[in-house]
């Protein structure tokens, strides 16, 4: 569905970089969920680039809901929310107007659009469209949270720099949900951050792990097979720019062990069952086992860098060097966080409306 | 769609372990592809237990098709082929009837399903099903190759044993694509299959990882958003049974780089675009670029072991010890290979037919 | 979705009329759905052509449920039904191999699938098809009736001949259900048959009007725009071969009078809402109201009649005349009245799933 | 899919009467097609209230384009439309609150909203939406007007007064779509309008039959089953609301026929294959013929009348009465005529799109 994503509970999404708006339409929702103004706006800050290790672009996302809301909470027929592009310095892309930048869809929209795409920063392609995502998510992430199921991501990696491992989800969730920089230990967190300072320096730039926790998500949602809960998740997480691997639980680690190793032994917690690992990130089948869905994504590095690279112009169709101006990140990673979280949010509540019906997130 | 995947070319599957048959109707294909049953039995026989390290179950695999083709080609209306289940030993599973076995879905599908599932041999959930993934694909492999797409994958690596990198395509994935323990080295080959010997004298199993290629996928084919090439194959192939982690081109490996190091130049070979790296796997912003797609696919070992586990009965809700008989493979990783060439097939197969019409495969 | 149906409770059809089986998938059904197989038979029956007024064509339909079934219960998994053809006479159909019946899709289906088409019976757009319908139906139909809703059609009108209007629906419903010609007047019926067989005297055939009625449906079902309650039934009732127009309620005639006349007021019984009268058909801005869902559907004359006719051969491109042999119904009105009751029950089945979750059926 | 429509082309429509926008989604479309403001705007005006025979409220529809479009042309990105609404008097609905009004959705919407919708003007109920149809298919009508293939309708029936039936469509066509009040007779036209003037006066409205044919279409699109092109356009059609019937050809008039009088014979017409009668509306099994394909759609009165009428309080569930205030049509069928056109449109288009390819409207 090209731009639409969704089952039940769809969002649809639009905008360029440099257009007026981009935006949103949110079909299928529960109607009667509360929007959380200060929610949203928090959400979009952590999007939004800031300080040293951001680009300057100042974008203040002042977003505004123009359907299905009502006295402050959602109808159930399409929720639309648009927000502003500003601040666009489209001139920056007229010098390269021709120029495939590396690592981006200049050329591959050429390609498909035959020259009629929006090649200003990078279009409808661009990271802005994920503002969107964010806003759509800041929607469902409170609902979500009032049936008790919390999503959280910190940065697992970034240059050779690990986080530690999850000790405690609920109290490291709530720490992670409020970070500009997410990471549970302080040392590799400084340690990241200089690694980005030294990549902008040098005028490149660097990617990153995520670990994405989902808690208390009911047991017996998703399907066996092509709506296995890995594939919709996945499905989502691949649409968002810069994602290029995505592993549940043990992921590739599993690839090169021995079932014994990996298998994840039941027990009975009281009433409540549960597995002793979980390493198949709580999910059986394609199936919610009723353990935390765990999964990881792999940012790759931002491809705006200001290092003159080689390319072609795909008018001319002739070699061509590059160097990218205007104002880029050295690293995204900690921005795609709550993208990450956003989409992940759609996806679970667009399976638990599908599996117990519309008025489920009520 | 939950059993039914794709967006114009369509594949549907059903089916159980140890029912009658299991089967799958195709609807949108290009009318007059011809059915090659050689092929179609040549792919079966790849996804077949044989030999040492496979179970003893055999599989005849008749299929029969019932719908959708005549005088030996495809009519363009649903294709359906059916397969039919022998040699299934239910009793095998009577004993074990309510212990949920570990990594399995016995316990996700009696949260989904309430008690009505088929559980012999995992019922819906048995790897099983892939055999009608297999025919579906096996329709669809020739039909790209007249356009001069080809499709292949190897065994990446296994139990920590690695396989060399690919170095001439063409040749090499034309040998992979006949050969039943596809590994370009042989002497990695050799260690592998020790490697899952080993397991198996242990009681124990192994997984891999995979790696596909997809060649002269022509530029242009995909969506910048929810419909990314990533996106819609990472979505089948999670849809596989043991499918835990899909990376595109570096994948994680590009997470801890820097953007100088992975952004792929464009250049001209002639009057073709190509780039001189190719860590994005075929895919900038969603869309093919003309280069060959590739990704890496984490499949964990087969969750049916000989050796005790613990468990729990999830009718009684109880704590219990599982030892699972029956016959199980100690590796399907090589198994899986054809699942995966497959599921690509159809899903590069809907995008071609999406993008160019339906009459495109003919 | 071409040959699939639904948006959560799916149906896809297959089959040629001739080739070996025609069958269904069914996906997204209710796992502990009891499979009335006496149900199943008496449906299929009478669709089943016979007696007088039908094709002397003898199809046992003996059914087989090949998957999603265990126990006598549907599993939640996809349910698949397969029907054998028997008794064929392809040989019928190679004499007039490239003449285009008139009324038929012989024509369209060279213009569609370019030559490859099975031609014999009308192939996959053969009325023969909607045995699998039936099928489907006759899996929902009881689940349904549990729940309290009931779905029933009379024929309203046939060659001028109009049946008079329900006035006890639930009385009236039940005795049609079970009647191999639905009337309720049954001078009126003895007038149709004798239309009907005065008709099949000359080679000619007949058409007609079925009235229908979902009872007890809940109220606040459907969506405002693309999936209201008519967009959904008219597109399933569309589907079914000879259909030719729909009207929800009052209907066409609705077109002719004033607003004072045909807006339904809203009063209390009880503590129940109802409107005085319905000519909007149980349906207030595409969402059920509480009251009977009611629709008219017209059906064309059977095209397969036994005069010489005007056509073109299709091949040649050159005018000719034909004279169309085998078996061939000079009415299927009484026939196509349970698959409107079908495609009725699983359109219905496929909105309380949405709305209320996948066990609302059980 | 709730408010999107389509399968390759689609378009999702969003907004409430009184809420500040009203707007659509348009994705999958062609990139390269002209934005013809002057033709939005005159379609616009088409729907537009507008002189003695519609309700006195100004809509001026000042449109705005806020993505997918780049340099006048689609860029094949997602193209986004909003409207702002203006001169909305909320108040005049603060009176009757909870009071539903006959043939109207508050009551419905009350069941699926649970007191959540937007009540004022009927919220995303009111035929203000089908503004965002009317500027969704003004992008569309242009290009298939390039490729051909034109769409226009008339007011077949209104009070029982009847225009006559087309003779040449090219021109007829072209005449109405420039027509405000869209009649071939003149004579019925002023009859038309006087019976509106009549029930205006009355406080009454009147409904109306629309006939619209689509010309040009190439043979061989559509789908033999679920998405036979009277599948697809009914489902459309039945969106709008207000439309409680459609017919297809001689449609309701062929169930009371002999298949000898409604075939349509086949003859060659040089090298072109036509029927000598239309009576299928230009499809024969679900596939276009490349006749015209004819159909008909019932428009009900205007529910919203000047007289004081039975309901309830659907929040205290007591019978009331109502006299409904503000500003209302006393018929509708003259600007339900150009959403007609439209959503024909975004059919016809999304059908082209799905055969042909994504590029087919350039």
């Amino acid at each position: 569905m090209k731009n639409t994503f969704g089952n039940n509970l769809t969002v649809t999404v639009f905008g360029e970089s440099h257009g007026p708006y981009i935006g949103f339409v949110m079909d299928g929702v529960t109607p009667g969920i509360k929007i959380d103004d200060e929610f949203i706006k928090h959400q979009l800050t952590l999007r939004r680039p800031s300080g040293a290790i951001s680009t300057k672009r100042v974008e203040p996302d002042e977003y505004v809901v123009i359907s299905g809301a009502f006295n402050g909470f959602t109808t159930g027929t399409p929720l639309t929310i648009i927000i502003p592009n500003t601040n666009t310095k489209s001139k920056d892309y007229d010098k390269t107007e021709f120029l495939a930048r590396p690592g981006h869809a200049d050329f591959t929209a050429e390609c498909k659009y035959h020259g009629f795409q929006d090649y200003h920063g990078g279009g409808h392609f661009s990271g802005r469209i994920t503002a969107a995502i964010v806003a759509a998510g800041a929607i469902l992430i409170p609902a979500l949270k009032e049936k008790g199921i919390i999503i959280g991501t910190h940065i697992k990696s970034l240059g050779g720099i690990k986080d530690i491992s999850f000790s405690a989800y609920e109290k490291e969730l709530a720490f992670l949900n409020d970070a500009e920089f997410p990471v549970l230990n302080e040392a590799a967190k400084f340690e990241m951050i200089e690694k980005i300072k030294d990549a902008a320096s040098k005028g490149d730039s660097v990617g990153g792990v995520l670990e994405t926790v989902v808690l208390n998500m009911p047991a017996g949602v998703g399907e066996p097979m092509f709506d296995s809960v890995e594939s919709l998740l996945s499905h989502a997480l691949f649409s968002i720019p810069a994602v290029k691997g995505v592993e549940f639980g043990a992921g590739f680690d599993m690839a090169d062990a021995y079932g014994s190793e990996f298998n994840d032994a039941f027990y009975m917690d009281g009433d409540k069952v549960r597995t002793k690992t979980n390493n198949n990130g709580g999910i059986n089948g394609g199936i919610t086992n009723g353990m935390p869905i765990i999964f990881k994504t792999a940012v790759k590095p931002t491809p705006s860098i200001y290092k003159k690279q080689d390319t072609i112009d795909y008018k001319a169709l002739v070699d061509k060097e590059i160097l990218i101006e205007g104002r880029h990140d050295p690293a995204i990673i900690h921005r795609a966080r709550v993208v990450v979280d956003s989409i992940t949010a759609i996806t679970v509540a667009d399976l638990l409306v599908g599996r117990f019906g519309t008025d489920y997130l009520k």
